[in-house]
């Protein structure tokens, strides 16, 4: 069993992350689109100051953060600020939000498996109150 | 909804990849172990010349670089080399090896969805002569 979705792939080009879904500026770069194994991959780079919404995803998400720092929160819980090297699971219909820190560009891998249930469930706006409150 | 498979994690201890499945010395770092998503990232570096044996995943694998230069080789197909951004998506069933190339170390993440169907099918060892074609 072999075919063309094996080859290596280079990345994608980059695209502005959706405008409706996020405060500030991300950029993403899909690494591994749709293919055989239901999962993606793409490379997500937010501006200082950048967050998505609040969000969920049906089969979770796992982030690996490659550079810069940022948050991760979940709806009713502190915020986690993150390096380079933390990984984050995020189990299914976990409501959350991630972005970078106020002072830092911050870029983490977007893992998500089993794609074909849904990719993610957009929520409101991470306040400014919130996002400030994250950085306590 | 919320969990603790939801805190950041650090990565696990760097292990050494098990000795019957590898030629030469390659490190295994887990980034995200079992968990809700029933997807696992791993950390593997191959040190120079280290590879695996051909192997399949029952539910197929993706290889994100992130380090150094090495091959990706499905039977019968010929090796292609992969670079720094390089990504694999690896159909399930697929059998196949990665390894670095002979002067330079070679790191991906390591993508397993689906773990509960199982991670890998271990066969018989990258030989020197397929290794070296693999340069040509």
């Amino acid at each position: 069993m072999s075919n063309s979705t094996n080859i290596p792939q280079t990345p994608a080009s980059t695209k502005r992350a959706a405008a409706e879904n996020f405060i500030g500026t991300a950029w993403v770069t899909m690494l591994a689109g749709a293919n055989l194994t239901d999962c993606t991959v793409g490379d997500v780079t937010f501006e200082p100051g950048a967050r998505n919404n609040w969000h969920s995803h049906p089969a979770g998400q796992i982030l690996v953060v490659t550079a810069g720092v940022g948050y991760y929160q979940e709806k009713g819980q502190p915020a986690q600020r993150l390096r380079v090297g933390d990984a984050v699971t995020i189990a299914p219909g976990v409501v959350h939000w991630h972005g970078a820190a106020s002072d830092s560009l911050f870029t983490h891998l977007a893992i998500n498996p089993n794609v074909s249930q849904g990719v993610a469930n957009w929520l409101e706006p991470v306040t400014d109150e919130e996002y400030q409150a994250a950085h306590g």
